[in-house]
């Protein structure tokens, strides 16, 4: 496999390599900001790329927020941005549920297991939801609770997908309401499966943590709708009808964002050094995931 | 492989196959009873094998409860037992703790996920522990405790041991604490990994399902103490210094009950009918478990 190219401090490659590519879709965490910190010159950068007329998506695999309370985080970092050019897991998600899996209403009601990013982002497509944040299942179980699961008499009839996402509040009951939902057939969905949440300079436990518990008990896993996972990319290709071959990825992980835009069958994929993954990991001679170039930082495009 | 033998009606088989043995390993739930109903003659075959002089041992999974949790629920059901008799897989952590691992301490400290079984072996055992069923951590994370993870300044410095067991008060602040004392490189254990827990005559999330969530945050299993983990059948051989040769499993379901017996090199293996496993599955041509023997019901013993 050839080396990436490294175009920090190379004008003229930095050049070339953009004149490849109309869109540029970008990992947001450890790409643009790193928790409530900008990174140098991004908000240069996005305005470089868009003045050669150059199309931007924002793809995160974070949850729990919705595609407008990822606007207002680009607005309080001054980075400018539109609704429309954010695509979360949780939009992802839902776009995939009503325009890909149109169960017949009423089945086609979700069972959340996720933060208000998921209830938000279901409500604009149109796709009727219970569990979530509903105060209701934030309780302790209660023994008659099994039983009325267990006969069903607790159960929604029109539930016909379980959707896990990150979630902070996660019970006992939700989790064994769920797990009823998948034994008697409802199809299972996560917005995305990372195992961990970079926080505070430490890793927490991720989707695919809140997650797991449940695939454990019924024995299979979900379809992520996240990245790598090429549902996304499909869902990403549904909306902004991009040409592959000049499209970007840009992201700071390898085994999910780099590995996306491979998998693919992107154009490019370049790499940053802010976030997650270190050079030495795809400069080794047995890399699995390399991307076609890098920068130390993405600001260096206009550094 | 031969077929096993089917012992119902069969007084003289039934006869031989006692004499065999001085030790029997009985699994719970499934055999002695389903939740609160009593299967027929479960006391007077067990009177009919203490009058003989055979050994019994109660080996159970459930690490929700105690062995005197146990004791009172034998009982309510009117079964003559001894706590001694009974070793559960909280008890059978609490053993591997404290007689196997032998940490020193002060560095000794276990953080619990799980209830109040949990709590009571360790203590019975002398192991100090925190977590567990303490309201602090049953409660939402805060933006804060992000912070005080991550910099250690919320752990507690002597945790050596994460031990996971059936919670039903399972909450992220508990996984992401646990999961700070594992990256901080604390020994991950869990009382037993079975996915399900059968109530109320269906499935619900089990202790491997409590603790599926952390492993896959931490990217590995821990080491289970139950069932069919030869982890405890060596803590309960050390209890209880059998010759496994005179030792028999009796038990409901192949992979853990049949498999724990097999696997530990035990003289024999009961198959009872009143649980999870369905005699097809042993008797199948390519039927993987097989026990040496079965019968429809405990009780078949007595006839």
């Amino acid at each position: 496999m050839s080396q990436p190219q490294y175009l920090t401090g190379d004008k003229a490659g930095i050049e070339e390599f953009l004149s490849r590519f109309d869109v540029f879709l970008f990992d947001c965490d450890g790409v643009l900001w790193s928790g409530d910190y900008l990174f140098p010159n991004v908000p240069e950068t996005l305005e470089m790329l868009r003045s050669k007329g150059k199309q931007l998506v924002f793809v995160t695999n974070n949850s729990t927020k919705s595609r407008a309370d990822y606007k207002k985080k680009f607005d309080k970092l001054g980075i400018p941005a539109e609704v429309d050019e954010v695509f979360g897991s949780s939009y992802s998600a839902a776009v995939y549920i009503a325009r890909i899996l149109k169960l017949p209403a009423p089945k086609n009601k979700v069972f959340v297991l996720g933060e208000s990013g998921v209830e938000q982002e279901l409500e604009a497509e149109g796709v009727p939801y219970i569990g979530g944040t509903d105060p209701a299942f934030r309780r302790d179980i209660e023994q008659d609770d099994f039983t009325k699961l267990a006969d069903g008499s607790a159960l929604d009839p029109d539930v016909g997908v379980v959707l896990t996402g990150l979630d902070f509040h996660s019970t006992y009951l939700k989790m064994a309401t769920a797990h009823q939902y998948l034994q008697r057939g409802a199809i299972f969905l996560a917005t995305n499966i990372d195992s961990t949440l970079p926080m505070a300079k430490s890793l927490f436990p991720g989707a695919g943590s809140s997650g797991a518990g449940l695939s454990k008990a019924i024995g299979r896993e979900p379809l992520s709708l996240g990245k790598p996972s090429q549902a996304m990319m499909d869902a990403v290709e549904g909306k902004f009808k991009f040409d592959r071959s000049r499209t970007c990825m840009i992201g700071d992980r390898l085994n999910t964002d780099i590995q996306f835009g491979i998998d693919g069958k992107l154009g490019g994929t370049l790499a940053v050094l802010t976030g997650v993954s270190k050079k030495e990991e795809f400069l080794a001679q047995d890399a699995q995931t390399v991307p076609l170039a890098y920068v130390d930082a993405l600001g260096d495009l206009v550094g």
